[in-house]
């Protein structure tokens, strides 16, 4: 039985997701069959060649027609921040299931509208999702599943960074340096990441934010392929403090200066009875610090995550020993994704938009706390 | 246009081999499209569910149908080792071109047999290559152009080393234990490889074996899924020193009882200006000491291979920091394979049977030196 | 010539600085030869026997007759740090110099007094310095170098971590648990290595806290080989972001419950033009990021700090690729204290008394910042 | 009680040696107190200098009024191998205790010649050991418990490198390059440390040479603080591979030529339940893989090697995660020569002159195997 997928966007993350349809069912027994049914794009011959290009039976620029067309199922939107909510609340109006880029939208307006749209698609059976896809690289999930199991005992600490380095004074104004169309930065985009992660793998909620910073660094890019400069408007980087419910502390990052760190998207993670860390640019290893171990034997592991049968999602590839890469990741999750459409369970949790708005609280807070020089926790904000 | 592959072989490699041909226009822009167009397997539903699969057009167990089928170009063969040589030169025979796996052969007498079989098709227009996967791991097709640039300068010492820890005494026999069918142990498995790259990155040749060591530590192994054991006839584990033609020395070793070693496939060079170290655990890095920079600020960097425009086919892929896997190497050796018979110029060099006869010999060389206890060059070999 | 040191202390740091006195002329050539003159501890026969073992001419328990002693030239206090401001205000006003553990004192109050007595000290000729020995650490302070020579371009961010682990629930209470002696937990303890680390290789000047959490995961200790419990008074983690004068931010973390590190001293730095890290741990090591290597082989080098005659202190010692340990950094402090004293410089800035108070200012700020949940400039402290 | 030291040689070694025996009483409590009785070298000037810099009471340089000197109890030899054996053959005829510099001797002939004279010496009491100072890092002394408790299983590999780079052609010539006075190059400067370490930690044998490479790149050396060149005539590198009398397979390599590798002294051991690898230049550090831990969870872990109590040695020195240095082992090593000579028992196995006599027949098996082009057994050698 085939899966109808309809996908908005054609860039880096439009790549990304149409390699994860091609492949998903080549690597996964799953009850559905992907079918790559329509693209959408904004320029009618570059939308196209993509849909040739990757095998997408349709091409569309008009992004009204696949809420009309009943044969799609599913509407995968990889739109700059601020076309998440017109898309998703179409779609989701439509009856079409969602599958949604991070983050969950560019302001809060937006998230807390798609939530409630979400929340009463939901009660019709149609179902949103959120492409936090570093939750099914298998040593993420693993390290879910450690915490899970009370292996780390009492948690003290999270260190969650997302650092990169891409964002200096040489590279060109894009949309992602607008905040009208990003809504953010570095807060956004890696922010977004390293909070769901934390969330993620400790299955606590941050509840307070006890500090912040927001910061730019360069405010003139240079216009790609022209001449003059245009201002950026979003954060370089971003840092905050946290206090999580069970009263472990947090300390966060996210900025694109960070010289000499591609795309180091790291979480740490002490307790009383081991720890955990976590670099995406090692994305096959998961650090361990076994406490439990006789002192003398005890140390920092690094586990390589292939071991068929126990590390989550790695027996669809390839022997022990033999790395995957950054967009297994979106397999793994177009997998998931597929098994709850047909009423099972993903492997680990996928988070709906429920979930993914929990995460632009945090966000906000976090932007609140640096702007107005103040701890606050998260209830404040809701009010 | 269309380049039509068939494929023999539908185990591990072949699922590699089928996401290869089914990804390789998806990220690399090519003058051929590749057409899965006929899996032969052995078994007839076993091979047709396959085919379904990956997207293979037509499936068949018989081997012949594919030399007399005209619309194939390409054979691609991923069968066990002792059957590279009669589907080799029957597919040149039948002027296929043939893409085989490695290493060429079980024995020298099928090494031999496939070279000059491939050296009268070549005269005819028809070429061979092997899967010597790892030259088209960004990084060490990287090492190789730093080597051709001269940035090492005088060669010393070069040290290879395959290490896997898969071989313990409770893996149950298989044909890879089987001398008859696999020709040797960790040396044609994972010796082939280290000597293939040795070779590759140092664009040098090795002339002597100085000494070496076969050894077995398993001699009988339980039968899968049935009781009882059946002995194995192969290496566990060959070491071997050599010298070099420029004058450097080297050390290999091929393992597959390196316990916590799951796939360490290492590469080091000194030279007089600098070092290179490589390992396949973490493919998308390469250690590089620069010993023209400054005492003081030199020292062993970790370059993260995955620049556009300067490190090797990473441009098809993701962005910097985004690591990509096991199975990219073979999507690049597709593109370049396409690129050969189109008439254009492989990335890096791709590896034909004259090329991987020559690593045979290397091989042979190794084990003879190994049982006579006794030095010898290449030379010795031959006659 | 000698300079008779006088040490008021017997316990960890009183062995660490025995040793430095004992070898400092060992392995530095310098204008004077220190002799260990007096030990000053609280109980006569312990005090005794380790002015035995460690060469210490003479041993008292009475603090005050080393401010009598003529002969002695030099105080260096290694006591809790409740006891610094009375030890080091008597000697001063004795016209003894001073050495003094870190942190400066334990309150605010002390430190200014200190500071205070120092200035008028220093206007007669004597002087102050504090053990944060991690300057002379020879990669901290090749990394001050590198900085200082511009190497890193505009500083964007700071990342200074202090982990360990020691401070678990079974832990037994000790006046490091105390506030009324030890003023802070991991504040002072850690948190003031890392400040004065960040400021010394920098440059730079921390002027604005944005935010800090100050916490205790553990309430009660175990009295030491005893029954029952006492209370811990002092924070376990202290957390804070912090902007500098140059713009650049940064995020400071102390704790004492960070499993599986056991002394990890980080300071990470990312500036436009390269990337710094060191880690304690690997003291001999400093990862260092050259932006301006073309891209391709630029990436994170690991520098070994043994070179000679370029690596600051380690020509006193071994050959290149000899490591060196923890109290070599303070027989290298005792080899600049000499110099200092002799009208010459220290290699690297030594720090007074009137430093190591802005330092003091910076942990305060934290402090506050922390327990009243808002941002505040040091000047804000001051009024 | 005092044990008087005299002490042959004040370069390199002699500082290390004085450093170990004015430290070895500081740091450990042991029954003997060492006395810097005399030290004695080749040029009086220079010698008193030295004698009075480090505090050793006397000084000569008429090596045989040490022999002649009741008051001496035990000779340190530091001088350059062709001078170990008059110097210990003297010295212990004269009954005083030995302890010598590794290599044993620059030939066979003098190993034989000083083994046999420590037999004899042995009976009368008089003790002998050789300064292999790896043994007595704590890293490698816990190895060598982890496998004498069984903790690897049954051993299948060993690797053993010492890597230096320092052998480059602008280093000028000097004894070390001199086969007249060093015996060897790389060989015994390099390759004994390995082979001791090996043996020490398997607590195997090596009972064959399976082949060898001894090779010098460098021919010409320039004359230091001179004009012109001198020749070298020691091997630059040697290469070679080994049975152990358990069956297990070894690869060694020591080069002065390795860029980049400035003191890695390295051993890696894979066994059936576990496997060890360790580097001086992270002298701290020993990484450890339990094969025995559940799969998922196992993986390469570092241990910091600075557990009191558990961790041999480092109880002398200072807390966990404190490091300690190269210097470190040559005052544990002295406090264990001490034990032995009150009649106690040294922490790890004290190497005699016998043991080291086995050390030197595997590098001139090695040197014989690759002169000769053949493999050999050590039983062939004795012959």
């Amino acid at each position: 039985m085939g899966l109808n997928v309809a996908m908005i966007g054609t860039g880096f993350m439009g790549r990304a997701h149409s390699n994860a349809w091609m492949s998903v069912n080549k690597f996964f027994d799953l009850p559905l069959d992907a079918v790559l049914h329509t693209v959408c794009g904004t320029e009618p011959d570059q939308t196209r060649a993509f849909a040739e290009k990757w095998g997408w039976r349709h091409a569309t620029t008009d992004v009204q027609a696949l809420a009309d067309d009943d044969e799609i199922h599913l509407v995968d939107i990889t739109t700059p921040n601020d076309l998440h909510r017109p898309h998703a609340t179409m779609s989701l109006a439509a009856g079409k299931h969602v599958a949604c880029e991070k983050p969950l939208a560019g302001t809060m307006d937006d998230a807390r509208a798609m939530r409630d749209a979400a929340r009463t698609a939901r009660a019709g059976g149609t179902r949103s999702s959120v492409w936090f896809n570093y939750r099914r690289c298998p040593a993420v999930a693993y390290a879910h599943r450690l915490v899970a199991e009370g292996r780390l005992g009492r948690l003290y600490h999270v260190r969650g960074q997302y650092l990169q380095d891409w964002g200096g004074p040489n590279t060109p104004a894009s949309w992602r340096f607008d905040r009208r169309r990003a809504g953010s930065g570095a807060l956004g985009d890696l922010g977004a990441h390293i909070v769901d992660m934390a969330r993620f793998v400790t299955g606590d909620e941050i509840v307070e934010i006890s500090g912040g910073i927001e910061t730019r660094f360069i405010d003139q890019r240079p216009v790609p392929g022209g001449t003059g400069s245009a201002p950026s408007t979003v954060d370089d980087c971003v840092l905050f403090l946290a206090r999580f419910r069970s009263g472990a502390v947090g300390s966060f990052e996210a900025t694109r200066l960070a010289t000499g760190n591609l795309n180091r998207n790291c979480l740490e993670l002490n307790g009383e009875l081991g720890s955990l860390r976590f670099d995406f640019e090692r994305m096959n290893e998961l650090e361990w610090f076994d406490n439990t171990v006789d002192a003398g034997r005890r140390g920092w592991g690094t586990i390589t995550c292939t071991t068929a049968g126990v590390h989550p999602y790695i027996d669809a590839y390839w022997p022990p020993g033999h790395p995957i890469g950054y967009e297994h990741q979106f397999i793994s999750q177009a997998a998931d994704i597929i098994r709850e459409l047909d009423g099972g369970s993903a492997v680990v949790e996928l988070p709906d938009f429920e979930d993914a708005y929990r995460t632009q609280q945090v966000l906000e807070a976090a932007l609140a706390s640096a702007r107005q020089g103040r701890a606050m926790t998260l209830a404040d904000l809701d009010e």
